[in-house]
């Protein structure tokens, strides 16, 4: 068997491949985002890559010659599933085959904020004692770094005592100080240790997303995601509310399961990167309101109920080891600032790293999660709404919904002319449900395919083999029994579609409160969180889930949240500005909104009762 | 049997007693410090109460009509031990019968500062939430206290978290706000709780004191000590050192056993106020540098060889939590500032006591713990230094030696005519041991009978029963083995004084280097600490332990250390006081003087080699 090199651009990464091997394989099995719908088959034409045209590679397959255009194969493209290995070769992944829901690469995070984070190592030389000099360790320290730095210390951690005289003295009282703000000591270290290193974390209701990052120089070192453990006492916010309010134990039961599976989370991205976390003296945490409180162990029961009262709003520092976060236990956790009980800190860091407030151009940006948050606004104003879309879209409250996980039909397409129905499944495995950019598909291709009619309801007529009658009315049937791993066929209900509907129409309608109240139409809609990467922008845009003119206007931009989480762990004047803009923001209750009622009805109709919609036809 | 009731002043206290029961007997059951020397047997005339004259009491005995001067008699005077209850009765304790080592009475400690603590309760009625307003209850809370108190706090404690929202709920928002400085929430607490305490602690290097303090009032609603549990991995400050550098684990250890121990003190404390630790919201904290140090956990290495380096020096504020402290986990723990390596925090508490720096009139002050400190000063100027007294006047390193503890010898007396010796030991017991007191006594009484020189030699000539042969020369019999509890003669061998005049020659040789730096001779010699309390002043003058021209000079002032605690507990401004005593005081390192040796080979001889004692023939 040959083995030969492949190079991967832009990422630097040198993998070994089997001849004959695929490129997508080799991309894949290399941890490269490569994004891929039809599971390497050749059809969905995603998986674009550049190969040198002198490389070793298999010549063009039939797939590629129909599904690339000419003046790609002249640049040399390829889909990276029909490209077999032959010699060693250099394969570049063009931005445009990226997974969307690849974490921003080190380079993005480096253009946007400057390092200048809250935790600083200094190198410090200390002055000899002497018996004529009562004077103490700790003010012989503070006066080289006010000699040597001009900073000014104020206290140190007292989990520093411990080691701190002897560490001075093994080291020949030359030491690296952390600081934090240059106004507290949080830890001293040996000369050769040269690196302090931060931690964002991004809190969702469903999704823990955890970054390790180099506070010196700005790179992610590592970045993953776990499920959130608190799912199992509830899949929403108001269910995890209820938990700690009503169970025995059930707050400190919460905090306890957050915090052992964060504290999981840091410890696999120490090993990924061979870090110690010891060695993360800080960390930034955002997420809602609740998912907020509940990390800061702080009782959540006036969130549950009107007048939905959050107990604390500004941005906090608090000691990672008051919190149970296993970081150096002298380090600190900085948690953003909540705008509302229902607009937390995720959305302030979704502003952060956006930055609409630099912009003359007015953006709405929507981030469904469990929770939908939208903000609206540009450099003169920023206005932010909670909708109350439910959990239909991310797949809950749907027949046969579920996460998007391995088995979930995560596209749908239906042929207007056969009425053939593909869909692909996460994993690329027999499905077992379906989840929400699914559910967004199905439902916006019954309605392209005449299956279901603009007020949502199936369309009369004769039962194909696609139809079945279920306990409540008809269903649809995306995949027959014969082809799921739960062996029934897997259906889209009526009361589904509905769902959907209300949940695109809360939106829709908030949406509409707040163009209302800017008095300007935003130019674009910046999709953040997981639902964003994922959804078929283009269906979205059919069913009529945003006031929007195009579907090219709509934009996903990836973890708006943890990136914005990111930057402030890098820079102290991101946090300034996340406290600014969670100050400015102007929250506005949609209950307490007079159109809104009306606002919603329209939207329920598929896309809109009466707002012309000038550009669907194209879509259709 | 009859009973009456005895009104005991000014304690304000009532005792019932049995008919034919001694005063004494009634004072001491109800824990009244009243000064007895001869146990009882109307010998020693210390005991002195007056009682009123239609009082039911027994008739003069034949030991008062000795001992009392017909003036007191006419006063009402009586001795407590001769005086036998018959029916109800007024007894007044004069301040001259307290026993010395009483911790001053409330009324003491209220008139020297007004209660103005870091810990205030604010009782604060929080504006009601809104759907249209999004501020949080820490926000609604902040703007009460603005607006109604003109108070701006500035953070909350984490572990206010998880009980705030629903405590506010349930008082119907309005509460008591426990807060630090006016900065920090320590806690909330519902409307009827209406105190707030706080604990004082004077760490010894052998024992331990504890003061309970309501912070509103400045009552002491309790007090108890301990002995330093750290004890058993070493007697003095260096050998604690040593164990907490070369033990396994020995700094880990020695901070536990002494949290442990501290912990269990303040839970006592709590059980005999009545009140629960996390009512306690501040604890402020004196000791030498040694013990501060172990109470927060810092490597002492540094403290154990020259240069004698303390890791820190000023005033410390921690959470209580974070150095195993158990009152309120929100709450803080104040540490006294450090003068230096063996000039401690103790020190400052004793200055802020007893206030010199107000004062024109120089005085001296000494403190003798396992350690000797010395301060000369006035409004002009403090000077402060170390005696290695060696731990002999604590009853160390003194063959019989033993702490002061039940069964020591604490008092001796020596009749020059009849050589008879006569001994005091605590509760009465048959002694086991002498004690530091004890052993003043001894040295001072054998010099005063003629029995050692000036050298400290004793005298040659005949052998009566008083003296043996021991393994290193002639013992003086204190107590015959059949006197004792260990079954063997109690004496004091000729190492016993070397060890004596070591001690004092050091004291007394850093007194006259502190003097001479001071450029004026101290009016009065002030004796903090216990060792202070228990001493014959006219024996320890005899001994030439101090530069001073008269007894009446040498006066001792309690547990000033403790008092200097209570202070900075109970007044914020005793804080900044302490922090410029630690400022202003000139520590001298007695070791660097180049006139100390010489000072101390002179301060050997008894009373000095050189320096005139004039009044001194009175008290031979």
């Amino acid at each position: 068997m040959a083995y030969f090199e492949v190079k991967i651009l832009p990422f630097g990464k040198e993998a070994k491949a089997e001849g004959g091997a695929s490129l997508l394989e080799v991309l894949i099995n290399s941890d490269v985002p490569i994004e891929s719908v039809c599971g390497g088959r050749g059809k969905c034409g995603k998986c674009k890559v550049r190969v040198s045209p002198g490389d070793s590679a298999s010549s063009l397959s039939p797939e590629e010659n129909r599904l690339l255009k000419a003046q790609e194969i002249a640049q040399g493209m390829r889909l990276a599933c029909m490209t077999r290995v032959r010699g060693d070769i250099a394969c570049e992944v063009p931005e445009s085959s990226m997974r969307k829901g690849y974490v921003r690469d080190k380079t993005r995070v480096l253009r946007a904020v400057e390092p200048d984070p809250a935790i600083r190592l200094v190198r410090v030389r200390v002055p000899e004692p002497s018996l004529s000099d009562p004077s103490s360790d700790l003010e012989r320290i503070g006066v080289a770094m006010k000699e040597g730095l001009g900073l000014s210390i104020e206290a140190i951690d007292p989990y520093c005592f411990s080691y701190g005289p002897s560490l001075l003295r093994r080291e020949g009282l030359e030491v690296n100080v952390v600081t934090w703000f240059e106004k507290e000591i949080l830890g001293l270290q040996g000369r050769r240790k040269g690196e302090v290193y931060g931690l964002a974390l991004d809190i969702g209701t469903t999704t823990i997303g955890g970054y390790l990052v180099n506070l010196r120089d700005g790179r992610i070192l590592s970045s993953g995601s776990i499920l959130n453990p608190q799912v199992r006492f509830g899949e929403d916010i108001m269910s995890r509310i209820s938990y700690a309010v009503n169970a025995r134990d059930g707050l400190r039961m919460l905090k306890a399961v957050l915090m052992d599976d964060i504290n999981r989370l840091v410890q696999d991205l120490c090993e990924k990167a061979e870090v110690e976390t010891d060695e993360i003296f800080e960390g930034t945490v955002v997420g809602n309101t609740v998912m907020h409180h509940l990390f800061l162990g702080i009782d959540p029961s006036a969130l549950g109920a009107a007048p939905f009262v959050p107990f604390l709003r500004r941005g906090l520092d608090v000691k990672a080891r008051d919190v149970g976060l296993k970081i150096n236990p002298s380090g600190y956790v900085h948690l953003l600032p909540l705008e509302a009980a229902f607009v937390g800190a995720d959305n302030v860091a979704v502003i952060l790293a956006l930055k609409p407030y630099l912009s003359e151009e007015c953006v709405l940006i929507v981030d469904i999660g469990t929770n939908g948050e939208i903000v609206i606004g540009n450099k003169k104003r920023l206005i932010s709404a909670s909708c109350a879309t439910g959990p239909a879209l991310e797949g809950a409250h749907i027949k046969f919904g579920m996460r998007a996980d391995v088995g979930a039909i995560e596209r749908v397409r239906i042929d207007r002319e056969s009425g053939e129905v593909w869909v692909n499944v996460i994993g690329g495995v027999k499905p077992k449900g379906i989840c929400g950019s699914g559910v967004i598909d199905a439902v916006a291709e019954l309605f392209k395919a005449g299956l279901i009619d603009g007020s949502g309801r199936f369309a009369r007529g004769e039962m194909g083999d696609r139809w079945k009658d279920g306990p409540k009315g008809r269903e649809f049937i995306l995949c027959k029994a014969e082809d799921t791993s739960i062996g029934e066929d897997i259906t889209i209900t009526q009361e589904d579609i509905r769902n959907v509907q209300l949940a695109k129409a809360a939106l829709y309608a908030g949406a509409k409160i707040l163009i209302g109240h800017m008095g300007v139409e935003p130019s674009r809609v910046l999709l953040a969180g997981a639902f964003g990467m994922y959804i078929d922008v283009k269906n979205a845009f059919v069913l009529g889930m945003f006031p929007c003119a195009e579907p090219s206007r709509i934009v996903s931009v990836g973890n708006a949240a943890g990136e914005g989480a990111i930057f402030a762990l890098l820079n102290r004047k991101q946090r300034e500005e996340a406290e600014k803009i969670a100050e400015a923001v102007e929250y506005k209750e949609l209950t307490l909104e007079k159109a809104f009622q009306r606002e919603f009805i329209d939207a329920l109709y598929i896309p809109h009762r009466k707002d012309p919609f000038p550009s669907l036809t194209d879509y259709l």
